[in-house]
């Protein structure tokens, strides 16, 4: 049987059930004969509780498929095929921090959008370049597939500073397509989309239902309320109808953040006084979880780990990687550098938007230029992320400061240092680029 | 049964039984119910034989499609979901004519490379514009599949004048993948390769066998001459090892009459002088063709039809037209409007690409820039077509003359203006659209 | 003598006297014979105050040029060479509603920048339209030089919607370039600047003193507070030196609204609170200079008319006026569709930036593209103005909408829409093309 | 007095009179106090020839400025304030070969247009980089100004292999304007006209006169023959009457190279039998100079000078090197990286268009699409010129052929491989770059 060595990096993350019960599922199409789990030193316990269940769900499964546990990660990239990636450096703590900084200062305090991305970016690409340097030395060939938020700006950082091939996926496209068919009671395999934008700000139109067009219809449902334009893991607060049908195209929940902006940070001071930010609320999940994971009886995925955001995860990752090892060319959204996908973006910058995969990798579909509805905010946020990963690869304060102070999320070059100052301060530890 | 009508414009060509062979073999996928083929007065006969060998190959199928023979292409139009069209305006006479012409000034005379396409173009435009007027009125959702040549130039004047849905198909790239297949000594399936370029002058690179990439290995076999860039209609003149090694991408055979223009040009005079120009002898192999098809016993494609170039053509279109009709996202190469696939080519530049096939239609996979070892002569030969569209549509002689001036084939703008008073001399009866 | 006439529509101004003063000291250069002060029957006694304290400055110049009043600005533009436009729809109490409007919300309240442009964009371009539409009947060759704000904005619309050839003009640029000439001490004439951005949001790189490159060395006056980027009309909050440092570009004051926007609404809220809006002022500010004008011995331009914002425009118009008209060739920055003088803007989009001006208009400069650090932010607002612009022409409230959601400085789609119901109900009078 | 001091390499030619001749008249607005005639050993007698002539002028002149010859390239380049270089690698026996190669397979021989300007440019390039290279070192901060052809490539060859700031200047554009001031008799100042293309490569639009569009008045007169596009150096084969107005643009004499590809090919060959190649003629030229110049009384650029081609240079050169020097904000046509000029072309392409001469450079003015009916042909041999560049930095055979089967005068891949072969064998000499 020939080998096909899968690894995954972070692996003590409570999501990983879901993605073992991918490859498990798949295994006919994918047949993964290695699977190797890697955390750090600090994450060990986490990762031997989720290895274990892992291997029990391997075994219940009756695949020939072998479950590693490791902290040596080299040991682990050896000779690998596919190296997923899902690690939180500095763990729940550093985010709870990315969230209550910026709240600080009346400034929208969330894991990816706002300035909490620009700090989850400061710390985590560092440490995936790393994992790119030992790719290069001991498996140059292998597909690196990012689930690591922020999960454009990171494949960005990525495509600009390694000659590693990867690809940065979210599981925000499938989910918006599940509403769609959610909301006209067909399979999720009966919807497909065009999607235009970045990680977490994405816009879909032509909206086909078997291939018909079901946009302005979709939109008109969306405008009514009676569409479902929610994600778990974001607040339901509710864009006007009027606004809907102005905007036509259907956007991502995360868009709320942008576009009601004053009344998230309210919100979210609103929570962070009522039983905590959306971390802090994480990590009891977390915890939770985990103690669940301990159960020697339990062999397949907790149905409780879908009340935690990114349910779609498993699916959306064991899917591209299989178009990959398959040669299928199926079309998925994905984060790319855009290569002119758009004019109204650098060639160089990430999107996420539908591409072909094929064993080559990702071809993005010709989109042409933006609509000026959103051309505009877009294009605002990605001069953020360029600046958020020059920040992140040099340590240049300059570049930090500008990439918070481009932010439109951001009122103001004073706050913008404040919340530098204090992100520095906190996360000493985790920015080796950076001198103190 | 849920109707299904498809209508060839030109219906009496020879080629016909390729298409009514691949509807046939296609029938479960793709269960067109009614097929109407259309020819105008001049070709009635033909329509009849032709038709008649169409409906004997139905019936011994056993399918449930009705085929209709008719001179009224607005009666065949009504309601139709696909058309097709393969005219070819003032038969083959012309076409001797577009050859002949040119060859008189020591210029290439080919069908549709040099001023032979600028001519059948001016012909052929105002006729399939016509024809989109009256889908508009009468099938005004139905998509126009051109297999009509030049098939790049005359999808460019209809994405530019009308707002009818069409696609220009031609089976070169087929061709080419077919080719490399026969190199390993694979199936056609196990071939894909990325395509740029126009019609007729187009490039493969990224070729992949099962999904590993073979290019540079198939580049050392066509320059060893193992590997066979042949097409049937092409004559076999050899490109020479080092150019190829230098081009590292695989040119379709048309190419040559570019890259070895001098020499082509000797070989058709001296074709001219033994024997024919290619239009004098399709002209002797469609009549044979027909003496064929007149056989009563006849029910199915003659052996001979695919000794005459473009036998992919049935299956190139076949797939396109199933892959719209059952939304199903297949890579296929197509002429589409640019769009932004490359930023060198004018957004509204028809070019032919790989593009995923859905409901929708054709998007191609962006591409970025093109190698500058091929940009200069794809960008001089798309101006040559705007131009020509141009001149097609206004009938104004300074399009006409700055369009064979553009093209880099024509030696000088005096012997362009003495082509062109000929051309328009020889082909008064066609063109409505000129004063004279 | 041969015939220049110049007409300025808004002529009650109480500028005006400023670009009477221009006239007479260029008169050698740029000899108007006519000039005609145009105003509406509301601004009649204005217009006559202003207009003979322009005549009695003309006489005692004496120079040959005949200055007429007039509410009939037909009769004006009848021949005309030249239109300037600087006019003000709803006057001073609907700018003073621009302001207050959004501050209710907690949203920057400022004649130009933020809502208050959006706003007056709507009153101005359905009248700058139609001066165009006499315009082609009555003086189709004049050019139109815009004073009006939002220059930027209107003159898009113009470029968009007219054949009247137009330059959309302001002061900002020319002033940054005198506070850069203060700095060393040396003539504004010594000092040169690279120039781009939107109108109001423009960035100079590319220092020259007397030709020399003094960039670095004037950005760092700026940061240690030695500089001067201070216009009159903006208040004087210091943008901090490490930013200053970090941008590496000279902005222009107005930059201020958005690099610290949290501050500037607080210090508008104080404003209000305390002896009013900045519209509010210029009201007193222009009471006061109109009881001056009316003083008979008055023959000059009054030294307080320098105290309100603007005193350059004077200077900044007549000598584009004489660079058009003589044919001259120099170098100004003005706005004009950017028509790829950079690729990360649209080319149908109006951006403000050095030009050669000779007879046939502006030329700008090849700039390439924008710096990353202000891209973003461009590029956002130019998104707002073109949907302001489309708004304008077609009282589209979807359009309406989502130009103000655009607005970098709106935090919410929901602000914008109380902002917009607002704005429309306080100016039905003056807003033709929306339906009510 | 300060020093400026001024190197011309290649001081031996016969143009160099007309050099000292522009320094002499502007010396007030210019006033070089050191000018440095640098030349090879193998032009040592010419060098003194020139030389001695250029000291009798400046002394009769009686302006302070020391003329200094020297074969040590070193001496005369230290410290320079400007470099100017009109070099000819191979002297005219190798441009001879360039001419007549060619023609041997009945290809155009031109010194810079078809396969003549990719030889000189491959004999050249090495040259003018190592020239670079000692600026670099001597004197980093002067500007190298090329009169030497092919002036658009060897210019970009530069641009994009030294940080040498460099202008490629030609006086083509000169020429055209004075044809247009003669035909209008009026001075050549009273002309300006929009330039756009490639050296040798160039149409003007927007031609006025004292300010005056006078474009299509003289497009007609050209048309009928009474205007005068002819260069003293291009044959006079006139384009035809109904080409011109279809153009409607003014084209440089060059153009005829290719709209009148095949005559201009027949005159050559006829050229070559009676009386020798242009090339073999300037040597003559050259000779008959050399002996005036000898003559010791003579003390001023002779009449007969302007007998040979490019007259113009001396003031198109000076007028340029002053518009630096003095920071005078003129408009000018030069050789400069388009940069976004015009997106039809990549941005690190030279073209030769209106660009405002200021002491930082050239900044060419934004000019947009180009119009199709020129687009094919220059984006074509910008794709030669590209890999002209590259073959003469690497000395790479495969780009060597690949540029020369791109250029539009060369019929077929065999051919240019037997240019090339040719070529090589007889340039071994000269060509650094090249394993042989």
């Amino acid at each position: 049987m020939k080998k096909l060595k899968v690894v995954t990096i972070g692996g003590g993350s409570g999501y990983t059930p879901e993605l073992i019960d991918g490859f498990i599922k798949r295994h006919a199409d994918l047949p993964v004969t290695e699977y190797w789990l890697v955390d750090i030193e600090a994450g060990r316990e986490k990762l031997e509780i989720v290895g274990q269940l892992a291997q029990r769900m391997v075994k219940k499964a009756g695949i020939p498929m072998t479950v590693h546990l490791t902290t040596d990660r080299r040991e682990a990239l050896k000779d690998a095929d596919f190296v997923t990636t899902q690690i939180r450096v500095g763990q729940l703590a550093a985010r709870i921090n990315d969230e209550k900084i910026p709240l600080k200062y009346g400034v929208l305090g969330q894991e990816t959008t706002g300035p909490g991305g620009f700090m989850k970016a400061q710390r985590t690409i560092p440490v995936l370049l790393d994992i790119c340097k030992d790719m290069e030395e001991l498996c140059p060939d292998a597909w690196m597939i990012n689930f690591t938020n922020p999960a454009g700006i990171v494949t960005e950082a990525i495509a600009k500073y390694s000659p590693i091939k990867s690809l940065g996926i979210c599981s925000g496209a499938n989910n918006m397509m599940m509403d769609v068919a959610k909301a006209y009671g067909v399979e999720r395999s009966a919807v497909t989309a065009r999607i235009m934008g970045l990680n977490h700000l994405i816009f879909a139109d032509r909206i086909l239902l078997n291939g018909n067009d079901t946009t302005a219809d979709f939109i008109e449902k969306l405008a009514q309320g009676t569409g479902t334009n929610k994600l778990k893991n974001v607040p339901d607060i509710g864009l006007s109808p009027d606004f809907i049908r102005a905007l036509k195209l259907y956007p991502l929940s995360y868009l709320k953040y942008f576009y009601l902006n004053r009344e998230m940070v309210e919100h979210e001071l609103e929570d962070q006084k009522n039983g905590g930010t959306r971390g802090e609320r994480s990590l009891e999940i977390e915890h939770a979880l985990l103690e669940l994971y301990k159960n020697p009886e339990l062999c397949e995925k907790p149905a409780e780990l879908s009340s935690r955001g990114g349910a779609l995860y498993s699916d959306t990752a064991c899917s591209i990687i299989s178009s990959i090892y398959n040669n299928k060319h199926e079309v998925h959204v994905v984060n790319v550098p855009n290569q002119g996908t758009t004019p109204d973006l650098p060639d160089d910058a990430v999107i996420e938007t539908n591409a072909v995969i094929d064993k080559l990798g990702a071809h993005p579909l010709a989109y042409g230029r933006l609509p000026v509805r959103i051309r505009g905010l877009i294009q605002s946020v990605k001069a953020f992320e360029e600046l958020t990963v020059e920040a992140a690869v040099t340590g240049n304060t300059d570049a930090a400061l500008l990439a918070l102070v481009n932010h439109p999320l951001v009122p103001s070059v004073d706050i913008a240092r404040h919340i530098l100052n204090d992100y520095l301060a906190a996360n000493r530890d985790f920015l080796p680029q950076y001198a103190f």
